[in-house]
């Protein structure tokens, strides 16, 4: 472990390499039989993203001195789950989007048959990472299962899906804030949330620690989604790699609808304050997290 | 444990009893936030399905001599990713089915959003289940460890999802056993093998036990999919509550499509003999498992 201090795109860009070696060895190789389903996974695993999630996930851990290779499978893990989200988001049944991250989306490449299935292989190889890859001694069984249970509550109806399940459900209604919440806490919120609170358990928190990470993460988390939807709004289409104003156009319910872009900056801004306050608790092993918490309001993409 | 013999009728009928029940009491109720994803759930779940699967698990478990308490949330979670699956196969982009059990396909009803979610959801909750639900002090966390990884292995691209896209990919292709072995021994035999697998090793079983039940499974796994092929070309469609024929008019690569009906009458009846050779290792005990390998290829939906 390194006293020297880092920058935070040094940081960012050494976690994502470790993040990316390990999915390219946990992902099976595309000669596997029936090619297109492992090649249709592998074209939106490694289709640019910011592996956000798995960093938190590793972040946390180190935050409360946990070593990186307990956490990686989990890590992992995680970014697939999300991965597996994106593509059936984008299936024409749902946003029905052509392209993301500049590439076509994955029913435009391999179909909708594949997508619907690459995006169901993928969730569930989650969890055969988490439980078959976590190096045996490096944590115990009882805190993988509890890891297990906490990444599948967040990411199934209680989670993620109900979140989206909401969201589509809200397209065209009058903007409410209730609602607004409800499914901003879902769909983004929980998976990034159990994204630090599997990295604190796995990396051996306490629970003042625990508690504090968990709240860093309710409350990047909201930032996030608020950003992302101001970006939506007034991002650079070519850098984001995907039409802007798509929001407003589908009648979908967001903070700068509800609110106005301002106020939605000025809330995220409040958002990432909190999250920094959230961990006085943590010594300087959660810089990174500090980093990550600002990062996620300025980014660009 | 009883040891009066009881009538395969009865130990159907008891034990989908219990698995119903134990579902009813994992699955959300209806009114939790947004209702239509667990509405949606719940119809597919509860369509009228026979319960093979979990009866298979809980079966295994009884045929070492273990208790159902420590199998039941994995036999009900094996069930979830059954109805995930079929409410995926039956999408438009996929087998288009309207009808299935005499009911309305999840999609007609909910529309393919919910659809789609609902299967992500119930996939999902499977792992939540089996992490979360199973008794503590019932079966060590390596075990249940172990269990989510080969449920996971199963129903994942090497096993269910990888048979169903190469079941798709076969379409309107000239017919060869080498592929369509491939395809039935994943995408309904690796699900049934791993719920034998699975009661087995929940269920305290040794090697000797767990091979024997394995292959068990693999007999009666590729046995069922016969039937279900002759049932597909010559069942009553009334008591399957779908139509027949459909796998031909589909160009879909079958046994019966392959080697005709009686000839793979034959097939299912030599691999229900060698399901009965697998388990004369287990005693009386494994007399109910005796009864399903018979009842697979005798029955009429």
């Amino acid at each position: 472990m390194t006293t020297n201090p880092i920058s935070m795109d040094e940081y960012l860009e050494t976690r994502k390499t470790l993040v990316d070696q390990a999915l390219e060895l946990y992902l099976p190789a595309e000669t596997c039989e029936p090619p297109v389903i492992f090649r249709s996974a592998r074209y939106s695993v490694f289709a640019g993203g910011k592996r956000l999630r798995p960093i938190l996930c590793i972040a946390a851990a180190e935050a409360v001195g946990g070593p990186i290779d307990a956490v990686m499978p989990t890590a992992c893990a995680l970014e697939l789950i999300h991965t597996y989200s994106l593509i059936h988001d984008d299936l024409p049944a749902m946003d029905n989007d052509d392209y993301r991250r500049g590439k076509p989306t994955s029913h435009k490449v391999f179909g909708e048959a594949v997508a619907i299935l690459a995006g169901d292989a993928l969730l569930t190889d989650a969890f055969r990472i988490i439980a078959g890859r976590t190096p045996a001694g490096a944590v115990t069984a009882e805190k993988l299962l509890q890891v297990i249970q906490e990444v599948a509550l967040a990411a199934g109806w209680f989670g993620m899906v109900g979140g989206q399940v909401a969201d589509i459900e809200s397209e065209g209604r009058a903007p409410e804030e209730k609602t607004l919440n409800f499914i901003h806490t879902r769909k983004t919120g929980a998976l990034i949330t159990v994204s630090l609170r599997a990295g604190a358990i796995l990396g051996g928190a306490d629970d003042d620690a625990l508690d504090a990470l968990t709240e860093y993460g309710r409350h990047v988390g909201l930032a996030f989604q608020i950003a992302d939807d101001i970006l939506n709004v007034e991002g650079d289409a070519q850098a984001l790699g995907k039409g802007t104003g798509s929001d407003q156009s589908r009648g979908k319910l967001t903070y700068p609808a509800l609110v106005g872009v301002e106020t939605s900056r000025r809330v995220a801004a409040q958002l990432v304050g909190k999250a920094l306050a959230d961990l006085s608790v943590l010594g300087e092993r959660a810089d990174p997290l500090r980093g990550i918490a600002r990062f996620i309001v300025d980014r660009r993409t």
